[in-house]
């Protein structure tokens, strides 16, 4: 009979805590059943994107299996630091300190070769230097946007963000593919032009 | 203003059906609301799994990016063809024709290039001759059964199923990962001797 050796059990540690990703809900809404998408969902769908979508980035040669391990864990802090909205710009204050606090604990229960790694990679997609980090945040980006799109204006509606904060929202995307920076720019263009996603507000007058 | 591309407006018409995954429920529970898990949930588990345990392949220098790829697809198909639970001997006679039929027309969305590669990725991982397919068919089920021993036996319990039933059902994990297999051995014993999955029927008598 053979025992699960000590570095294995800390990685089957690691995966059934992450199982709590499931349960941080975000505020787009998913496109068929238009609840509350979660953590693991969008972490599935934008690696989804990395995949499909990886020819666009900005440089040729992206090594594309580092984004997607990005995409993997980029939110696994969110089960100790909870999601922040985009558009929540208190929130956003003091977001990256309650994150790092999360990445010590939570990318710690892995063997510590493990916790290194996945810590680097949370590292470099959060400074967003490097072609992978800027694609990754591409692709992060990417997918709410596109969700919002598919549902009628989803959550720019439920928070009333107009074209002019979403633009804000959407351009570091052209730091990791102008392609699919474009392609944001038309989306948005149609949910105005559509009546789901309201237009900047008029300049006050002098 | 520049128009979205036809190569990309396919890509992206892709990801956006892709958006049905998240709606297919599976048999299996989440650790923590214990709601049943859906596809797009798994597919995320799955490739963390991948992403954690490769080392323990069979096999050194596993191309763990194709695996990934692999795992972010495989259940694409169940968005036509439905999620066959694995214990339903009858439901799975047919289940192969069933998501060929859908593999063809949700691939088929894809530019024709990357449709081939899609393709060929879960033939691949339907075949289970590659070292890759055979680790990617390992995480599939090493990830549910990992759900279950974590839910007091989650859907066992709620299906009757047997010690020996299950072991069945792992047994192919020791193709991709002889470590995997023996660590659910582990916990399938424990799971027996928790009360949370029942023992093998007795024997009948002659």
């Amino acid at each position: 009979m053979v025992e699960i050796a000590p570095r294995l059990a800390r990685q089957i540690a690691f995966i059934a805590e992450c199982d709590k990703l499931k349960e941080i809900f975000r505020q787009t809404i998913n496109s068929q059943s238009r609840r509350p998408e979660n953590d693991a969902e969008h972490s599935w769908a934008f690696c989804l994107c990395v995949m499909v979508l990886a020819e666009h980035a900005n440089v040729p040669n992206l090594d594309v299996l580092r984004v997607l391990k990005m995409g993997l864990i980029h939110d696994l802090v969110e089960i100790d630091a909870g999601d922040t909205f985009a558009y929540d710009t208190a929130a956003v204050v003091h977001q990256h300190d309650r994150e790092a606090r999360a990445a010590d604990r939570i990318f710690g229960l892995l063997p510590e070769d493990q916790a290194r790694e996945f810590r680097g990679l949370w590292d470099e997609f959060e400074a967003r230097t490097t072609p992978e980090a800027k694609f990754a945040h591409a692709c992060d980006r990417f997918q709410p946007m596109l969700l919002n799109a598919r549902t009628q204006g989803g959550s720019w509606r439920a928070h009333h963000v107009t074209h002019d904060r979403a633009q804000v929202r959407g351009a570091p995307v052209a730091d990791g593919s102008v392609v699919l920076w474009e392609a944001i720019e038309q989306l948005l263009r149609e949910a105005v032009a559509a009546g789901h996603l309201a237009p900047a507000p008029a300049p006050s007058q002098p």
